[in-house]
């Protein structure tokens, strides 16, 4: 019989885990991404018209595992207005070796934010610069929130200034008690930022780039989160151009509606100057100077749906 | 709270329902489908190796609905060698308008069987002869069961011939109590069925033709269910050459993967002389001769699942 697990349950499951386990399942699963041991399909797509909205879904496995996992994540833009998160969904877990529904978490999006958060944290792992001087957030959304609050586990540094775009938000980001501990300063000028953080996390689906080349100091790391479809941008196309290291959750993923889709169409860098997350882990490959811009662009991977999935699944079983 | 609905309750749930309402819903999808009012990506996919099976993710909505239907379906062909059925699957009825997951048919597949069944029922509500001398049954599975079963509200002939590759699976079927009420016999010649029958209804997974186009006599009708991937066929190419009504469930899959695939490719029939059996619903086309052949093929159109889970859904609501 196949278990169904509420979203209270998977937040109490995932309360009760370390962190460094967290992060570690998702190390794991880009690092299975690279190498070629997952088989994950291209992503299907249902767009609603009236109101508008879309479902994703999101399916695969690791060759030779004994589970395969499929996600429905939607979003409907107009629910906040009736009161309703614009995000739902729910992950499926099943047996790969006969087909058998495991079990339904009904996660209405949280392992989505979880998922994509922690693969921020594994980035923080293995390019971080040596020494933080402040942590940059760039927006004020469930994602700016769960991206420092598992940096916590991977960088010392407990300074931080947050960019938004209105002083309500800013303010509500700095009193999240999911952020205790942290020292958060806010700003709606964005250049405090790129002058005083040399870690940087993006989490808006802005659509015209909100750090400029210009204005990025050097020694900075940036993690994009938020371009994650065709028409998005955070990051001015000429900034991959004085990267010396640049990073994509997957390659094939990020030209084609990532943050790398602007420099590699408009010829700033060749695909060949990527690499790949997981490779990166892979290969132990770190930053080379303390003066280097590292950037790293994050899609979404399916990989990272499967992994969480099945670690709720193992835990709530146990 | 979205509801959880087991196969039993499913069951239940069917047998209490009148076949010519269950008809009817499936029958209005194919109407709505041919008009253009659905929204219907194409399939998702995803293969397993080791063992070997597949899992098949069909999705969609009628414009303007309330509702819209994820369905996930799977086969894992050496499952019965461990006592488990072959196929598997549940589905998720949402809101259209917010995207909240109202409930989960774990149906295990069996709505899948009966709509596809319902299909052939549309088909005869339609295109049946007016005068039936005997049923004829290609194959003894599930869906050979079924089509006959939900034939009975519409085909007043209870006369029936089987065919089959084992005597075995042919006493099994004669004594299916599902089928109490048909006067059934059984054949492993299948020109037997074609010398006798003048409704024909195709149910194998076969690669190589089962019905050839020397052996059906005129004003024979055919319903063709197995091939639905590519590489099946069950009715020779050149049968298709001498219908004067070929009807298709969906144009665009017959074509790509369906019987029709044959006789399109061989340039036998040409894509303009298909109906599709919406198209033939709205606008009320008949056989026109008593000696015609009419062909209907049948790959499994995703708004039948939309259609049976929405129902599904609403009268275990009720």
């Amino acid at each position: 019989m196949s278990s169904i697990i509420s979203l209270d349950t998977i937040k109490s499951c995932l309360s009760k885990c370390a962190d460094s386990d967290l992060i570690q399942i998702i190390e794991d699963g880009f690092v299975s991404y690279s190498k070629g041991d997952v088989v994950v399909p291209p992503v299907g797509h249902l767009p609603f018209i009236n109101p508008p909205g879309d479902l994703h879904i999101e399916y695969g496995f690791i060759k030779g595992d004994d589970y395969y996992v499929v996600k429905l994540a939607s979003g409907f833009y107009n629910n906040p207005q009736i009161g309703l998160s614009a995000s739902n969904g729910l992950m499926l877990v099943f047996n790969q070796k006969t087909g058998e529904l495991l079990s339904i978490l009904l996660d209405e999006g949280h392992l989505t934010d979880i998922r994509t958060a922690l693969a921020g944290a594994v980035v923080a792992k293995h390019l971080a610069p040596a020494q933080i001087n402040r942590i940059g957030i760039v927006g004020t959304g469930i994602q700016a929130r769960l991206q420092l609050r598992f940096l916590k586990s991977v960088i010392d540094c407990r300074d931080v200034i947050v960019w938004g775009r209105g002083d309500e938000k800013l303010n509500d980001y700095k009193k999240d008690p999911m952020l205790a501990g942290f020292d958060i300063s806010t700003t709606q000028n964005i250049t405090e930022l790129t002058n005083h953080c040399n870690y940087i996390v993006t989490t808006t689906p802005s659509k015209k780039p909100l750090l400029l080349a210009k204005e990025v100091k050097p020694g900075t790391h940036i993690t994009a989160v938020g371009a994650d479809t065709p028409g998005k941008q955070e990051l001015e196309a000429s900034l991959f151009g004085k990267a010396s290291c640049i990073i994509a959750d997957s390659i094939s993923q990020c030209k084609d509606h990532g943050d790398i889709f602007h420099p590699v169409h408009q010829g700033i860098i060749k695909e060949d100057q990527i690499i790949e997350l997981g490779t990166l882990i892979s290969t132990g490959q770190k930053r080379k100077n303390d003066s280097d811009i590292s950037i790293a662009d994050l899609t979404g991977v399916a990989i990272q749906d499967i992994q969480i999935a099945k670690f709720v699944y193992q835990k709530t079983k146990a």
